[in-house]
């Protein structure tokens, strides 16, 4: 695609091209379960800023800290505890909820909710190991529960637009991708659950940060991943636990296109992905903390692509609630969160092995 | 180091900092051998341009181009065949032969250039193969040539500065590496030696454009490669004799940096090569494709490290002249290149096995 092409093929799109409800629709009401930092700060105000949504219960391992917290939103009508939430209290005051746990706590909620008839949307990666990111799946299944992961890559504008860019073939057939996500968590301690294998499973950089590459380079070209190789290690005295202070693996996707990935969590914040095709390149960076921007390069000219600034979280949550008023299947379903679950795996294994991991 | 810091330690750098000759010294009368478009178009205007470099002698498998462009150029003494080369023609016309031709015909004027008690800049990769690399390594040792492989990245200043920045420590320490070469060959028709394994060697993309992420990389992080994971394909019709169309390769190094590799010899023009540390970030780009421009980002601070345009080759030529012309050991002697030609053979062993292979 010529520049001029490339300008018009954005300007038409639209913001919120998944957006099928009417704005007066919902509210869809939320549970909150996991009341960390990510719930309080990112999707609390979020939610508090959407269009379709709503918190009205927040649930702690604490009945302290759900009690306050619900203290402290108009919206929440009540606060309770991980043990109140499996004995199903106030499952009246909720249609939906958000698991935010430590990622070996996702599926003991997803059970009950899916028991309690309850739509859900759980963090990613879905959960510890594979074999309890499966059991998430056919809990949802068997249930017939609405899920999704929440990959709110897929709601960002500019990730929206570069998948539109490729699928138009502004950058002729993809050829290669590189993705990085980095940054640092010793700030945070050493007491936290991202270096706790019991609680974050096979590691702490490639569950945590490599699966935005990896699931944004999905995503993207629609293409899953087929084949992995990986080398990782740890020095440092927080990660004697897991094997990924920083890791390097490169992954094969359907139709030939092989990203060179890296993660680590504890190097400076950078994060880009970048692809590259026989006829132009895409570049987003930032790319995924929080905030997306894209550059297109064809030729010799190098555009940067006007996209909305908007809050990601904000995004995801109403596509969320927009799939259940609209009774539609998320994109991001159980089935699509446990592809990258594989993916995970295989790069952990392929690490330890020293071998090119089938998935 | 703060921004501040920074700006102050690269206002104190010089242009050239590795001359150690006066601009009256000189000039290395050269020999070209092979004349195709590099040579001509590359190599002699920045031999021309140069402070301490002359073309005296042309070198072609035809005796019609040598004659031809021989009498282009007023420096030029003689233009001789490669036979005429080899039986010592015009020995006193030259000090020192830049050898252009394919990587499997490095070797043979190696032999004959040292024989000669001729100093030598050879072209990289080295050679073809390991073993003919190891040859060239032995046949410098044995006739104690003064001999160099030509990295053009070593003299760029951008290049130069950022060696200069992760040794004083400007973005902690490095924790990962994305490199990339791509271009397109595809307009230079299917009869080309960089598509013919006889003269190429392993592959078309690593070897030509995979070199530069694999060196830049050890030359600004002072550290040798020690083991490397490999994928690779061809699937267009031009590459039916080499494996590797698109390749995408990590390479560990000694101190535990990864950096994740592309090259790829049919997609669009780029290269970049991005060093992720525990404070900061260090980004060449454009890279490799003749000039290379440098940022640094510390914190929210990102700079653009202003450095001379240079001509790399010209650089490159003066250097290997300098060298000679103080009787020190050019820093890229033939170790240095053969300890790429292990590396690149790595890279192809990896692919076709599927394993991690040390070096």
């Amino acid at each position: 695609m010529s520049v001029r092409d490339i300008e018009a093929y954005i300007s038409s799109f639209t913001h919120r091209d998944w957006q099928e409800s009417n704005e007066s629709d919902g509210p869809i009401r939320f549970a909150l379960v996991g009341l960390g930092w990510w719930t309080r700060d990112k999707a609390m105000p979020a939610i508090e800023n959407s269009t379709f949504c709503e918190t009205t219960v927040v649930v702690s391992s604490s009945a302290e800290k759900a009690n306050t917290v619900a203290a402290e939103h108009e919206s929440v009508e009540i606060g309770i505890t991980y043990e109140e939430f499996h004995e199903d209290s106030a499952a009246d005051a909720y249609d939906a909820v958000y698991i935010c746990t430590p990622n070996a706590r996702h599926l003991e909620f997803v059970e009950s909710a899916a028991k309690n008839g309850k739509a859900i949307l759980c963090e990613k990666p879905m959960e510890a190991t594979v074999e309890r990111a499966e059991h998430i799946v056919d809990t949802c299944n068997a249930a017939d529960a609405t899920a999704m992961i929440a990959y709110r890559m897929h709601t960002e504008p500019a990730v929206r637009r570069a998948r539109n860019l490729i699928d138009a073939g502004a950058i002729g057939d993809p050829v290669h991708v590189h993705g990085d996500m980095s940054q640092s968590i010793l700030g945070w301690g050493r007491e936290q659950w991202r270096l706790d294998s019991d609680l974050v499973g096979y590691g702490a950089s490639v569950m945590d940060l490599g699966i935005y590459s990896v699931n944004t380079t999905r995503f993207i070209l629609t293409a899953d991943p087929i084949a992995v190789q990986s080398m990782m290690r740890s020095d440092h005295e927080y990660f004697t636990d897991v094997p990924d202070e920083v890791a390097a693996f490169s992954v094969a996707f359907e139709g030939g296109v092989y990203a060179t990935c890296t993660a680590s969590q504890n190097a400076t914040l950078n994060s880009q992905l970048r692809i590259v095709g026989t006829e132009g390149s895409l570049l987003l960076e930032p790319a995924f903390h929080m905030s997306s921007s894209l550059c297109v390069t064809v030729g010799n000219a190098t555009m940067d692509i006007d996209t909305e600034q908007v809050d990601q979280m904000e995004e995801e949550f109403d596509y969320f609630a927009d799939c259940l008023l609209t009774d539609r299947e998320p994109y991001a379903n159980p089935e699509h969160g446990f592809v990258d679950m594989r993916a995970l795996a295989a790069v952990y294994e392929a690490a330890e092995t020293g071998e090119t991991v089938d998935i």
